[in-house]
């Protein structure tokens, strides 16, 4: 019934479940696994196009809903499109904006994410479905936020109020398609809903459920328009969604896989209600992360790129890839550069304890001479020490944000590429060894 | 008495008053008439070095008031001096911490400058002199004031409150001096005090008489570090300071040419206390600028570079080169480049009434393909459009602190090398002419 391009992914090679390919889109050509930084306002935070190319991006990722509301999709089209517009010439894949949906309310209601008092002035759009939440104190803690939720799922689509001025809108699947469409993104992304670990399995159910259903629509709206002419090299990934429990990946992923799309996306808020929105070094997530990928990836065809939705922690990249993931995305490294986190390597003291990561405030770095990680041949090490890093960020001085982006976004596509090496050269076991010891995290408990 | 180097500085062309020059200096040579672009706390902002350099700056300022208090110049020199710090090997000027002792000063009591509230829990400095203001009016609004004022002004130097952390610090002359020696400046400033126009003319005198005490303090704990091998090839620049009155600085041109120093820099701030803290197209404040370079340049000897501190309008430089200034420096194309104040030459619409500059904020801009000016060759405009750089803007991305500071630094210095260019064609007055026209500027009247 759908169109199948396998012909788009090549596995080059394999080591046991983790595989190196080249994934071949209207843009450009991309080497897999690999990492893609995300410019979610059209432009990677403190990053240029010749920043992102010159540290070793091959695609980077859009985000709809924020494209959608600020400059607008119509106007970017107007420009010749997102490439164009933010002068990237690059593979772009776009997401759906299932994510901002489930942000502004799952993760609100469930009381994961705070709301800036700004943000609650927008937010008027009530909560529906009481009776569907586990226990009565999580029903009652969510009533006290129900007014701050600024998203609600309907069977139509997302509704949702705008974050910048409040206005209403409704992401429908045959929107967030043309959104994408006319952005010219190389990789679409189904619309979905994203699921808590508080949603109970009532609502799970009706959930995947419909997120079947948008899924079929966005597919048949993206294969109406691709036909008409629109953009008709893109390709059309759907979304494997699903909460921490192995019946329902399983069975979500062989839905996935019949559905004849170019990709698959994993996507879900991994872990379980005791451990939602836990720390990274919190083993339960990062098993759960590991369990979904071991759970799904059989069920997946080979032939199909698979896509970590919002993962990109090193150990993360490690446990997944062993798994035969194939692409990550995470606006960890460029976030984690804003506030100081900058990674290192295991030559330089980079281990799972410290995320790979050193806090460059530390006065520790006050007078160190050496670069961020002696390793790392990028610009910002290449040229400048910790003790001057570390002015710059006490001072906030712009070119501190620019500069440890540059380092950041460096280190995890370098990483991904080590590991491509390692695969090409059967020796990924090895390199995981050589970065992830035997320690399995901290057990991180809530209160 | 003095030594005088002439051969630091050769003038390789005139036209009538305005030259075209060569500063020799220990990191490089530098093409005048030249902008230096302004790196406060050892950063030009959003820019690197490289940055700095594809875009023609040959020399840059710091400030020794900031780099003083963090990262403290102690610590520079222990990392190597601030040329290694910051990674920039090209020539530094620093300025002696005057004009910040000034701005947490005079400019505060006499109501030019507003105090954040964080500053002002820092304040706690007694202003003295209370007889020294010119009428009641005045002296009560100061009253007002004067428990904000973070420096006052003493015999023996400047005592001042970080602006940081309250700390309490004294910058002598020889202070000034050591942590421009600390730094490894290229040319190094003399402590100076700057007038405001409401000072009153025994405070004039007073100030001055007490500035050339602090320059001669200056001059000699320089020579006796250079002499004893501290920075041995950097230069000492008088400053000449002043109000606007012809007869003041005639005589204060005379007493610095008569110093010995390597170059001159003129300061203070210029204009009538009707005027003081005017806008840029005040007529007045132009032509205290024009009026002050005109009285005070024939007094200077020929051989000597001459800076104009502070100054970097596009009407001023032109005004300033006219009378035979060499040197200039401003926050300015960066200030106004991070707050959406781009500059346009004559052919995209650039006159002295929009200060050639357009507002990137405008609505006219949304969907505008064009690049911020289309005669210019610099990496934003090569490869970002209007509409773009709007959305960034709007959108507060970081980005585009760096792409619009990119175009504003590379269009100053542009204009200044476009400058150059025409002395040594002999033909100044007729750029001049394309780029000012007869208009004089709005009278600006306060209330």
């Amino acid at each position: 019934m759908k169109k199948v391009r396998p012909d788009n992914f090549k596995i080059i090679a394999k080591d046991n479940l983790a595989r190196a390919g080249v994934l071949s889109l209207p843009h450009g050509l991309v080497e897999t696994p690999v990492f893609m930084p995300v410019g979610t306002q059209g432009s990677v935070k403190a990053l240029s196009p010749d920043d992102l190319k010159e540290n070793g991006a091959q695609i980077i990722l859009g985000n709809t809903y924020h494209l959608y509301l600020r400059p607008g999709s119509e106007l970017i089209k107007k420009m010749g499109g997102l490439h164009k517009f933010m002068n990237w010439d690059g593979p772009i894949l776009t997401d759906s904006g299932g994510f901002q949906a489930f942000s502004l309310g799952a993760m609100i209601e469930h009381g994961v994410k705070k709301v800036s008092s700004k943000a609650q002035d927008q937010s008027k759009i009530k909560v529906r479905d009481r009776e569907l939440y586990k226990d009565s104190n999580e029903i009652q803690e969510i009533e006290q936020r129900k007014d701050l939720v600024m998203s609600q799922v309907l069977d139509e689509g997302v509704e949702f109020k705008s974050h910048l001025d409040g206005s209403k809108h409704l992401l429908t699947p045959e929107k967030s398609i043309q959104v994408q469409l006319d952005l010219g993104s190389d990789i679409c992304l189904v619309l979905d809903e994203l699921l808590s670990p508080m949603h109970n399995s009532k609502y799970v159910a009706e959930s995947l459920s419909r997120t079947h259903r948008w899924e079929k629509v966005s597919q048949q709206y993206f294969q109406k328009k691709l036909k008409s002419g629109t953009n008709p090299n893109a390709l059309l990934f759907g979304i494997l969604q699903g909460v921490y429990n192995k019946d329902i990946r399983i069975s979500e992923a062989k839905w996935v896989s019949a559905q004849g799309f170019d990709g698959v996306s994993i996507g879900g808020s991994l872990g379980t209600s005791q451990f939602w929105g836990g720390d990274i070094l919190d083993w339960t997530a990062r098993k759960a992360i590991g369990d979904t990928m071991t759970w799904v990836k059989l069920f997946i065809p080979e032939n199909l790129p698979v896509h970590a939705l919002g993962i990109g922690e090193v150990v993360n990249i490690f446990d997944c890839v062993e798994q035969g993931i194939d692409m990550f995305d995470c606006v960890s490294p460029t976030r984690r550069a804003r506030n100081g986190s900058l990674y290192i390597s295991p030559h330089s003291g980079g281990t799972i304890l410290n995320n790979f990561t050193l806090l460059i405030s530390n006065s520790r770095f006050r007078d160190d001479p050496k670069q961020i990680d002696p390793s790392c041949n990028c610009y910002t090490c290449s040229n400048f020490s910790r003790s001057y890093m570390r002015h710059l960020f006490l001072s906030k001085e712009l070119l501190f944000y620019r500069l440890a982006s540059i380092h950041n976004v460096h280190f995890i596509i370098q990483l991904t590429r080590l590991i491509r090496k390692s695969i090409l050269d059967h020796r990924f076991q090895n390199l995981k060894k050589e970065w992830i010891q035997d320690y399995k995290g901290i057990i991180v408990t809530k209160n």
